[in-house]
C-alpha cells in the first residue's frame, strides 16, 4: 500500500517535470523498489528516472533491473556513465548482466571498463555453468594472522566501503593461500590486542571454483553460513559465495527442476515475461518425445485387437489403470529426484531405495486392488473373473511403476544423466506400456480371450 | 575425504574408551561435524559422546541433530544439562525441537526451563503453522536512536555472545516501536560521535508476525536482508527472521510443493528416514481419489463401446492422446504453480496467463496435430478420416489441457486452496475425460459410427 502511494508521487513528480523533488523523493528508496518503479516505466521515462540518481545509488540500481532495462539504459546513457556503472557493480553483477546481453552491447560494455576490471570479468565468463566459480564475488575482506584485533577493524573500516559481505574475514598469507577465517562478531568480542592467529578458525571449510554450485549451496545451509570461501587448485583464495546469490540459485535450481520434471526446457525469465514463442518452443520438444512413444504404446495396444473386440468392456478400465500407475511411479520418482537434489539420496543407496519402494508398493497396491476388486464386485455382480483381472493388474502395475519410478532417476545420475529427466511424463509412458502388457496377459489366461 | 578421516580417528579413541583425547578432538569440530557424526553411532555411544563435549558446543550439537537422537539425549542425561540445553539453544530452535517431541518429553523439557523461557516458547508455539511467527527468533541486537556510534559498538560488544545476528541492529524506542535499522558495517564505517539517528535508515522494511513466511522469504531475496524484522499489532519489535532459517524455509516448501504436485501429502523428514509405512499412507489417499476419477473416465469411455467395437482402431491411439493431452496440461499448470509460489504470477494477473495458454496451446496443437496427420498418412494410408479424426481430437485436446492446467491453479488460489493440488496428476485426470469426449465426438461426427 504505501509504496503504491509511494509510486504515485514519484509518477506524478515526473508527469510535471519536478526533477528536484523527485530524485530528493526516489533517493530515499531502497534500491530494490526504485528498480521496480524503473521496471514501469515507459523506456524514455526510465531512462529520464535512472540517470536522476545519485551515482552510486544508479550502480545498485541497476544491478537489479531486468535485462531488457538494462538494456535500454545501456543504448542510451553516455560512456562515463556506463563505465561508472561497470566498475560499481559487484563483478558477479557485471558478469550476470554481461551474460544476458547481446554481443555488440557487451563489447561496447567492456571497452569503457578499466584493464583490471575487464581481466577478471572475462575470467569469469569462463568459469563452466553451474560451477561455483559463477556465482562468486571477489569483493571479500582478508585479513592477515599477525594482526592485531585493532588492526583488523581499522583494515575492515579503510576498504569496508567496496566490499560486499564485511562480516566474514578470511585469512590469508602473502600467497594469498587460506589460513583461517575470523567473524566481525568475534572480533567484537575479542580484545583490541589480541591476534587474529589467536582468534581464527584454522579449520575452514571452502568450496573449489569448478565444484557445482548445488554443493556449496548444500554447505552453506548445513554450517549456516552467510559467506562461503572459493579457493582455487593451488588453495589460494580467490573469491566467496553469499547467501544472497546463493538464495537467489536455489529458487532458480528448484524452478529448473519443476520445469524439467514436468518435460519442459528450463526457462531463464519469469512466466509472464516469457514470449509465447519460446514458451512453445520450450514445451515442444518433449511433447514429440512422448507423443511419439505414446504411439509406441498404441501399437502394444494393437496386439491386443482380437481381445477388445471380443469384450470391450476391458477397454473401460485402461485410463484408470495406465493413469494410476502413472500417478504412483511418478511419486516415487519425485521423493527420489528431490531427495537427491538436496543431498539426502546418494548413489550409493541404491538397494535402499529399490528395497523401500518394493515395500511401500506392496502395501499401496493390496490396498488399491482390493478397493477395486470390491468395486467391480458391485458394478458386475456376475463377473467374478473381470474383477480378479483388473485387482490383479492394478497389484501388478503399482508394483512395477513404483520400481521403475524409484530406480530411473538413480541410474540417471550414475550415467551422469540429469535425474530430472525421469520425472512424472518420461515414468507415465514407460509405465503404460508396462501396465498395458500386464493387464491383457492377464486378461487373456484367466478370461481365455 | 578429511572429514571420514577424522569420523575414523573418533570412532577409534570412542572404542578404546580413551575419552581425554576423543574430548579434545572433537571439541576442534564444527558443530554440524559434531552432529553428523553422533548422528551414525549406537544410542549408548550417541549419549556417550554428546556428554563429553563442551557445554556451549553440546547446546549447539544439539540443535543440529534429527528429533529422534535428540530424543534418545534427552532420554538419558540429567536434570541439570537438560536444563542448561534448554537455556542455551534458541528460542527458535527449542520450539523446533518440542515440535517433533512426544508429549511426555516435552513436559520433562519445559519443567527444567526457567519461567521466563517457558513463557516465551508457549507464546512460540502459538504462531500459526507456515506463519513468520513460527520461524523467528528473539535473540536480535536492539540499540537506542539516541546512542553514539562509541556507545553502539560498546553495547554491541556487551550483549553480542547471546545473540544469533549481531550485524543488522534495530532501532527502537522505549515502548519497543521499530524506528530504524543500521548495520555493522555502517557503524564501523562512520564516526565515533556520530548519533545513531542520524546513521539509521527509517524507513524499516518489516513483516508480521501473522504474516506467511513465503511472503518474508520474498521480501529478504528481494532486498538481499540477512535478518528480517518482525513487528507485532502495535508495530513492537518482537524477533527477527534470519537468513539461515530462511534457507531452510525455501527447501523445505519447495519440497512440500515437489510432493504435493506428485500427489503426496508432505513428509516432515527425508526420504530414506521415512518409514515404509508412513511413505505408503502419504501417498495412498490421492492414489485412491484419481483410481475412483479414473473410474468415472472408464465410466464415460464406456458409453463410447458401440463405436470402438465397430472400429477397434479407434482405442490404440488413446494412450496416446490421453498423455499428451496429461503432459500438455501439466507443463501449464507447473509453471503457473511455480510462478505463484515466486511471487511471478498473482491472482490478477489470471486474463494475461489465460491469454497466454490459448496462444501457446495453438502453436503446440497445431504442430503435435500436424505430425500425427501425417504420421497417420504414412501408417494408415486409405485410411484419411482416422487421421483427420486424431489429428483434429489431439489439437482441441492440447488447447483444453493447457487452458485448464493454466487456469485451474489460479482459481485454487482465488479460492483460498493450494494452488499446488491442480497439479499432474489431478489435470491429467480431468483432461483425460475430456480428450475422450472430444475424440469420440470427432470420431462419431466424422467417420459417421
Amino acid at each position: 500500500m504505501e509504496k503504491e502511494n509511494k509510486f504515485d508521487l514519484l509518477n506524478d513528480l515526473l508527469e510535471h517535470k519536478d526533477f528536484h523533488r523527485f530524485r530528493e523523493a526516489i533517493s530515499r528508496m531502497n534500491e530494490a523498489d526504485i528498480a521496480d518503479f524503473i521496471e514501469g516505466l515507459s523506456q524514455n521515462n526510465a531512462t529520464l528516472a535512472f540517470r536522476t540518481l545519485p551515482k552510486g545509488l544508479a550502480a545498485e540500481t541497476f544491478s537489479k533491473l531486468p535485462p531488457e532495462t538494462q538494456r535500454t539504459i545501456i543504448n542510451s546513457i553516455t560512456e562515463q556513465e556506463l563505465s561508472f556503472i561497470v566498475e560499481e557493480l559487484s563483478v558477479d553483477d557485471a558478469v550476470d548482466m554481461l551474460e544476458e546481453l547481446p554481443a555488440n552491447v557487451v563489447i561496447r560494455v567492456l571497452e569503457h571498463a578499466t584493464p583490471e576490471t575487464r581481466k577478471v570479468i572475462n575470467e569469469f565468463l569462463n568459469y563452466p555453468e553451474n560451477s561455483v566459480g559463477s556465482i562468486m564475488t571477489v569483493e571479500y575482506t582478508s585479513l592477515r594472522a599477525h594482526m592485531t584485533v585493532q588492526d583488523a577493524i581499522k583494515h575492515i573500516r579503510r576498504i569496508g566501503e567496496d566490499r560486499e559481505l564485511i562480516y566474514t574475514c578470511y585469512v590469508t598469507d602473502n600467497r594469498r593461500i587460506l589460513e583461517g577465517v575470523v567473524t566481525v562478531k568475534e572480533l567484537l568480542l575479542a580484545q583490541d590486542n589480541q591476534r587474529i592467529e589467536d582468534l581464527m578458525e584454522r579449520n575452514v571449510i571452502c568450496a573449489a571454483t569448478t565444484e557445482d554450485q548445488e554443493d556449496a549451496i548444500q554447505q552453506m545451509m548445513k554450517y549456516d553460513f552467510i559467506s562461503l570461501p572459493v579457493v582455487d587448485l593451488e588453495k589460494r583464495l580467490v573469491g566467496i559465495v553469499t547467501v544472497d546469490d546463493v538464495m537467489d540459485v536455489m529458487q532458480q535450481e528448484a524452478t529448473e527442476d519443476f520445469e524439467k520434471m514436468a518435460a519442459m526446457a528450463p526457462s531463464e525469465r519469469p512466466y509472464l515475461k516469457t514470449t509465447v514463442f519460446s514458451l512453445a518452443k520450450n514445451r515442444i520438444a518433449w511433447l514429440l518425445v512422448l507423443m511419439i512413444s505414446g504411439m509406441v504404446t498404441g501399437g502394444i495396444l494393437g496386439k491386443y485387437e482380437a481381445a477388445f473386440s471380443t469384450m470391450p468392456l476391458l477397454v473401460t478400465f485402461i485410463p484408470m489403470l495406465t493413469d494410476t500407475g502413472g500417478n504412483a511411479g511418478s511419486q516415487s520418482s519425485t521423493l527420489v529426484i528431490r531427495g537427491m537434489a538436496v543431498g539426502d539420496i546418494k548413489s550409493e543407496d541404491f538397494l535402499r531405495v529399490l528395497w523401500k519402494e518394493l515395500r511401500v508398493s506392496i502395501l499401496v497396491g493390496a490396498v488399491l486392488s482390493a478397493v477395486n476388486y470390491l468395486r467391480l464386485m458391485i458394478s458386475y455382480p456376475g463377473n467374478k473373473g473381470v474383477a480378479l483381472t483388473v485387482s490383479l493388474a492394478m497389484f501388478a502395475t503399482v508394483m512395477m511403476a513404483k520400481t521403475i519410478g524409484g530406480v530411473l532417476p538413480m541410474a540417471a545420475k550414475v550415467l551422469h544423466a540429469d535425474p530430472a529427466i525421469m520425472a512424472a511424463p518420461l515414468i507415465t509412458t514407460i509405465v503404460d506400456a508396462g501396465s498395458l502388457i500386464i493387464y491383457f496377459t492377464i486378461a487373456q489366461r484367466l478370461l481365455a480371450l
